[in-house]
């Protein structure tokens, strides 16, 4: 049953081909001076980098560049980015890229203008910017679908020498301001870059829907999406150029990401937990980690809610339920689960990213326990990774 | 294939139980005189008018009350509303009701401040109110879960005189600020309204849904979202105070009409079209007219897209496909629906609405002809109405 809450997302969505104009209007509302940040560099061969660029010009911004925004931000690398944005006093910051360069301008947005320890406030702590703090605007021009980092709060931020890749949501003022989405962004991306932002989208929909089995529209909704995360993936694999599968992809990982399917219900989010605790490890693709867990983690808690399994086998598999006692449907939707994971490229197990035996107790001593479904313990996590270990 | 669009939406939505709160929180960002439209007093004897009173008083405001907005609010009362507002110069009007509440604020909203015709301007010509003519912001406390109103920027207002019942969407700048959403404000509808609002969801969506048969993300969540309210319908119509069922059916309408379904895609429309004319001509209540044509509706374009009232049978109805042709499953998807709208106790034919062959002429005459699916003549709509009358 939907509990009672609060929805407000004001995040503008450009969506499709027309970047410049989009960027242009976009511009408008905001101040002079622009950081503009990005990671490592495809964007200056694939084209958008230079669209950005005219604009800016155009909008007659002066702009401040940050680049070599990693996949998992590192704490350096936000320190690095407070300083540059304090001390240019920005209006605005341009995230050109995937999720983590939009989690990483977020993170900067809250950090820059507080004075004090921000990792330890903000990440450890988990506090908001105060009101009367100064938060920086955030807006970004997407190249890879996935995070949903680009309509929400969000932003995770790794400490490396500890180890420690956490997640935190600040509140609405962090919510970028717009988002502009070209499908097409994200045709040039390498295949399993495209495949992790796919089981990314799928596990963000997954962590949502299995959460108790009450009878709530956001479950029916992110069937929906699931279902089409499913059937647009299946094309783009295959074909990664055809725009109606990218665009569907990539408005899939808006909307499995904005806030909107958590109004009012639980989430589980123990997958991302440990995947969290493999990516600090391993610098393993988010998404991959998420992959390579799932079928052990699903399996793993198949006894504490097998209706809600045999619900997803045959809606979103279409596994027909006659004939089948609820707990063979169930076992059938996680095969399903397992069986499209490899269908489309992604990891299937931990080993392949890096992990070890070795390294499973920091892993497990890594993972902020927890879980809407079961509350795992650290045992389990140790026992999920060793079933996702390649046989 | 989702084209190209923007979309912004951002009224801030508080949904459950805590109206006083909500309402007191959400009044901090407005001026001190409001203007508070409702109905025919309902509110005040289940109370929600007493609430409403109370959270204004305690946020200091000064309050105008205008109330006897009907349902199809009219032209007459349009302008009455356009002196009220213009005379006390509100900072917000707060629409207490179902979506003719709302739709009539927003409408008073957008014309107050016109030197003009303003039916002439905004709704005959569909003008948008210029950048620099001042809007009132609107907000709302919902008590009738339908038409969605509460989070678009549309308006139906009837020019009664002359049959005259037209749908204005006005731009980003007259969708509410807020609006507050309790299911339980709900629980004291009479049956058949609860019935009518069900079924104006159905229809927002199906008229989206009915749009082409390409693969897009948006028709997923559509199935979902209509799979949710015909589970809860049928909890609800045996149980109206179900919470569960309530919160659903009130969700559903939000999401079903609050812009993001029609982004990028195209839509029909046509029953709402037809319904619309039926309701200068009768008073008869919006979401039973809808019904009341909507199965002789979908057989009528059953020939156009089978396929994807093939898939509509499947997915939403769950009848299996097995051993049917295409043409097949696709009738038996429009025979659920007929079902469902009889189960549920909506109108099923337009004699019980008061249509009489005398008025199929004229009726036919105040429908906007066009339609996403079908481009529907004069001579279409009078068949379609024949279909609909009892047998």
């Amino acid at each position: 049953m939907l509990g009672n809450f609060i929805y407000y997302n004001p995040t503008k969505l450009y969506f499709g081909t027309e970047v410049e104009t989009n960027l242009v209007e976009a511009l408008k509302n905001f101040g002079p001076k622009v950081l503009l940040t990005y990671g490592g560099g495809s964007i200056k061969t694939n084209g958008v980098y230079d669209t950005v660029v005219k604009a800016l010009k155009e909008s007659g911004k002066e702009v401040i560049e940050l680049s070599g925004v990693m996949p998992n931000p590192t704490l350096e690398k936000l320190n690095e980015g407070i300083k540059v944005a304090r001390e240019n006093d920005v209006d605005l910051i341009l995230a050109v890229g995937g999720g983590s360069t939009v989690d990483y301008s977020k993170g900067v947005a809250a950090a820059a203008w507080y004075d004090g320890d921000a990792w330890e406030n903000f990440w450890v702590k988990g506090n908001e910017p105060a009101s009367d703090q100064k938060v920086i605007p955030v807006g970004s021009v997407l190249t890879l679908a996935g995070t949903g980092s680009e309509m929400n709060g969000g932003s995770v931020i790794t400490d490396e020498p500890n180890k420690l890749k956490l997640g935190k949501v600040f509140g609405e003022r962090l919510i970028p301001k717009f988002a502009i989405l070209n499908p097409e962004y994200t045709f040039s991306l390498p295949q399993n870059q495209m495949v992790a932002g796919i089981f990314d989208i799928m596990s963000h929909l997954m962590e949502q829907y299995f959460s108790g089995d009450d009878d709530s529209t956001t479950d029916y909704m992110i069937e929906g999406l699931m279902r089409s995360v499913v059937a647009s993936s299946r094309v783009a694999v295959k074909d990664p150029r055809n725009y109606e599968a990218r665009s569907n992809i990539m408005w899939c990982a808006t909307w499995a990401l904005n806030t909107l399917l958590k109004m009012g219900k639980k989430g589980d989010w123990m997958v991302h937990m440990i995947a969290h605790a493999i990516g600090a490890y391993t610098h393993a693709t988010h998404g991959m980690a998420l992959s390579a867990i799932s079928g052990a983690y699903y399996r793993f808690i198949l006894k504490e809610d097998q209706h809600r399994l045999a619900r997803f086998a045959k809606v979103v598999w279409e596994i027909p339920a006659e004939g089948k006692t609820e707990e063979e449907l169930a076992k059938a939707g996680v095969a399903a689960l397992e069986d499209w994971i490899k269908e489309i490229g992604a990891a299937s197990n931990v080993t392949g990213l890096g992990v070890t035996e070795a390294m499973l107790e920091g892993i497990a001593d890594s993972t902020i326990l927890g879980g809407g479904y079961k509350k795992l313990t650290r045992e389990d996590v140790i026992q999920i990774l060793k079933d996702s270990f390649l046989d």
